[in-house]
């Protein structure tokens, strides 16, 4: 911790919120003052202990009970921002359903008043589109918001972005990603997200699900949830970047919510045509051993820290992950 | 070709400055106004015609020929500045021999009061520390430099800042490349400087050396030239975007001089820590067939045209490959 160190917020606590406080800990340049869940909200301007914050969650259900430094209110973000408390920058590791959620807690970021930075690991297209709307209204009210800096949309569009500088025209991205985690209770949000990407199931249809019904969902498929032409955010990132129409771009996978070995390695191929005529493909892997949270909060919090130096320069605006470069936080 | 492209010089006509201009010649938001060789350059403000230029440069030995844009002269770049017409950004597709030409020709446009975007596919540590020392010096004359940002470093680079996101501290990156290029001839300045990072050679050795010393040294090898812990810039860079300290990153690699097909995929391997403590590796491969020059002129339009933006926003000084997204040029 230093004196510098800008001082983040995490909104949501779940599997997400609970890795982003530990990715945090160790760092020197960004310091954890504040994280919300649904019943409350905890803020201390030397820093929420991870540890301590976890226990109280999982032993009592809300950040609102961490004595010395808990609220507890079911306004929790809006009584976190109105509280005045000094945070640079918030990563909304919220869910994503419904799927004008974090679009609506944007929107109360614009009223508050409040300035700084916000990046989400949002997935959606429609949820990225909503919020690309609002670039205007968060320029004027001094917030620069990064969207789509998770791992997809995130790393892998950002590496996309990038692989196409050798192409004259990109034909595809495809984007594939494995998912290992040994227990899905520990990620109800984002197994509920998946399972509104497969065929039958809606967004609404897979938040209504009791956990008894997922159960029984999975055990009929093993525990795999098998993903193909999800609608990903990754298409309407790599499309307002000027690489390609966002038909080109697909996004599938397999999660296996039993095992925490990847059923296959994360990767995104990008295929396009060189300036001499040559169709060939780059190929960006994960390492097998790399999970998702920290292949979404690593690069959630580099494009926190890139966000930052954007709004010290008076930067403001929407901007998505394809755009800019993340920035490593020590 | 718009009223709003921007328009682009490209110094050095070698096979790097060639590639450039048909790299360009499709793109509609960027111009090729202006080029310079050793003994002479061309200007024309509405575009000058790459098959006619490199026809030019091939059959008389400069653009200087090239009727009725060119203009010979032994001070080329110089001139070319001095001619005051309009160029909004350079690519400085010069030889790195000797380490401080690049530099030295920067020098140059800092003096001459220019104010726009340079950028350079420089490879050799010390040449990027060289004009990292020029900093304010550039921020001062209004100009945004980005250093380093051809294929490695630049692409391979930016994609190493860019995985290290899921990490929490990197242990090591290695950088292999391969290249396979039909006819050595064509690439005279790059070759010598592979030659002078073999064991027994220095820069000026290699750059001493003529075409037929060249070819007896490829004799020997079958033209194959192998390459191993490279002076390359990428370790600097990577250093200084505050990713892993430079005795962490190695670049290597084998040149096959008589086959345009590669000897090995290139490739950047980045090993490091997640925040659980795995030790894991991402990987981004370049396709086979992608060539040097695709892989070196397409990254350094890429940064020319997010240098562009830095600059209109009054953004100057300089900047590598590894702090800045590239933005994809249509």
């Amino acid at each position: 911790m230093t004196v510098q160190a800008m001082h983040v917020g995490v909104l949501g606590f779940g599997g997400l919120g609970q890795a982003a406080a530990k990715v945090l800990a160790p760092k020197q340049e960004m310091l954890l003052v504040a994280a919300a869940d649904k019943h409350g909200y905890a803020y201390a301007a030397e820093g929420l202990n991870a540890q301590n914050s976890i226990a109280a969650y999982r032993s009592q259900g809300s950040l609102g009970y961490l004595e010395p430094f808990g609220t507890l209110t079911n306004l929790s973000i809006e009584d976190l921002i109105a509280s005045g408390n000094r945070v640079d920058g918030y990563f909304l590791a919220l869910p994503n359903l419904p799927n004008d959620f974090i679009p609506s807690v944007t929107k109360q970021f614009i009223t508050s008043g409040w300035r700084g930075v916000l990046v989400d690991a949002i997935k959606r297209t429609s949820a990225v589109e909503q919020l690309l709307a609002m670039g205007s209204e968060l320029q004027a009210a001094g917030i620069t918001y990064l969207t789509g800096c998770g791992a997809t949309p995130g790393l892998l569009t950002a590496a996309a972005a990038l692989a196409a500088q050798s192409y004259a025209e990109i034909h595809k991205v495809e984007i594939t990603f494995g998912v290992g985690i040994a227990n899905w209770e520990a990620y109800r949000a984002t197994i509920r997200e998946d399972i509104a990407h497969m065929p039958g199931y809606s967004v609404e249809a897979a938040r209504a699900m009791t956990d008894a019904e997922v159960e029984a969902l999975l055990d009929k498929t093993s525990g795999i949830l098998k993903l193909e032409n999800m609608e990903h955010a990754d298409d309407v990132m790599l499309e307002i970047a000027g690489i390609c129409s966002r038909d080109r771009v697909t996004v599938g996978g397999i999660v296996d919510t039993r095992n925490p070995k990847k059923p296959l390695s994360t990767n995104v191929k990008i295929t396009g045509r060189t300036f001499e005529g040559k169709i060939s493909t780059h190929t960006f892997t994960l390492g097998d051993e790399t999970s998702m949270a920290a292949n979404v909060c690593g690069p959630a919090f580099g494009y926190l820290k890139a966000g930052m130096q954007l709004h010290k320069r008076g930067i403001h605006g929407i901007f998505t992950a394809a755009e800019i470069m993340p920035q490593f936080v020590k």
